[in-house]
């Protein structure tokens, strides 16, 4: 087992950080920093694409692509991370079940508050039906606010009468903007990464004055997710978001969807980036290429987007 | 997708049966001729062995087996069931991991109320512990009774002071004799197989007029799962056990135990009997079978018990 590693992640990530109020760049500017220490795979390359009139990067396994798209949000609580900072996460997807990824560069707040991040999302997604993908072949994932993202534009494909992608994928989805989760609290020691302070500051950029309380900022509480394709949550313990994913599990279920709650204990938030380093996060991306593998019908796909 | 699948196995299930309370050999008789009809898949071998003093059937697969034990518990409520009723499950376990299965044949209510059959889980795990298996290479898994008999044997080994083994696989586990999951009446019109009253009859067998309110009887809400090895939980939506499961999930995630919770919609109690026909049978015990293959650590496997 790793119990070791999970201890050294802890204490890595515990180094002390500037005190006070940060602006937007030091935190944009931090978070590349963190995340350019983790390790991209082997067998994956990347272009930079156009989709849905928005910027992604289009990441395809280098031997052996299979037919299935998965439309990847990154993570960094709506106003930092960009398609780079998450391409751990999207490479290993990708180079464990040969689907290629769009990564899509969202808008970010506070420069474009909510709803936008949703609306690119939904525009990439119907740029992709529209070039003839087949909905049963895509799949939309990511990590802590992608996660969420990829909650909330399938919530919008919904209303505006598009199908089903096959399934959605979150790593320690941010599902909650009200921030009632009883791990908010009771986490809040264990959690090295987030803070409900850090949070506040960063959630007032994407609120920006909105009611949190709504089902497109907090589907963990408020979303109808009927007729929502099989999801897999896949969340640590060690995080003040765990109970994010344990309600939306819980709609989920009392919703008639397939899901997957798949926790992994003493490990933070989005511990799959650490996939090369932490022997759970290698293991959890094989469980979620196979739950990929497994939902993706891709005898029908065939669409091939705008490059 | 099945739907098509689910409502016919749903159709299936709810075939009239009679009516009244039935004697135990009316009971074992008829599950046993609806486990006959499920498909034992091609690749494995079977032979009755001895563990623990206990009848039991060794499986194996017939090519490329991998070192690595999964010590089975086939369901029955603890009345009926029998290594063969189970095989089409702990088969496939086999046939997809590569590890042997030993199913036990323990004793069974009313003749042997509880906690017999707890008392042989514990031997035959005591058995393969003494016949040299590393406790990291071997898992527990079982359906229905069998899932709740995997986790209160694991209880069991943990207070006589054995090593916990590598993993737990529970497929629609009974864990609730008190029978208060608020799915017992929100899932009765779902549930084609299960009742309230039935599990009465055969409950009042296994516990003898003992008190259900203790761990071994009712770990979903009552056990102390500290230490516990990871663990995979399997159940559908068209179940009345639905909430043994997801009180169990709530409890291990509180006790820092890595648990999935992996919930599929509109299928009946223990539907990975049906794979072969069901797809979500087939993908349920892939991934099942990935799970135990991340969780057994199989270098240092080399024991192999008297045959």
């Amino acid at each position: 087992m790793s119990r070791q590693q999970r201890v050294e992640i802890d204490e890595m990530l515990r180094r002390p950080r500037p005190e006070g109020p940060s602006t937007v760049e030091e935190l944009r500017f931090r978070f590349r920093t963190m995340m350019a220490g983790m390790i991209v795979p082997a067998g994956i390359r990347t272009r930079a694409v156009t989709l849905g009139e928005m910027p992604a990067v289009l990441v395809e396994a280098a031997d052996a692509p299979k037919a299935g798209t998965v439309l990847y949000f990154h993570g960094g609580s709506y106003v930092v991370g960009s398609p780079e900072t998450a391409m751990s996460l999207t490479g290993n997807l990708v180079a464990r079940t040969g689907f290629r990824a769009f990564s899509l560069d969202y808008r970010l707040a506070p420069e474009h508050p909510f709803p936008a991040a949703i609306e690119d999302g939904l525009s990439a997604y119907r740029a992709l039906l529209d070039s003839g993908a087949d909905p049963s072949a895509i799949a939309f994932a990511g990590d802590s606010a992608g996660g969420g993202l990829a909650v909330t534009t399938c919530l919008a494909a919904r209303t505006a009468g598009l199908p089903m992608p096959a399934a959605v994928v979150a790593f320690s989805p941010g599902l909650d903007m009200t921030r009632t989760g009883a791990s908010m609290d009771t986490k809040a020691d264990v959690d090295p990464l987030l803070t409900r302070e850090g949070m506040a500051h960063t959630g007032a950029m994407y609120l920006a004055g909105q009611d949190p309380h709504q089902p497109m900022l907090s589907p963990a509480t408020l979303a109808d997710l009927t007729g929502f394709p099989p999801m897999l949550l896949q969340v640590g313990t060690n995080e003040v978001l765990l109970d994010d994913s344990t309600r939306l599990a819980t709609r989920a279920r009392e919703a008639g969807v397939d899901v997957i709650l798949d926790v992994t204990a003493d490990v933070p938030h989005v511990f799959q980036a650490f996939a090369g380093t932490l022997d759970e996060a290698d293991e959890a991306l094989e469980r979620a290429a196979l739950f990929l593998g497994q939902r993706m019908r891709v005898s029908a796909a065939t669409g091939t987007p705008e490059g």
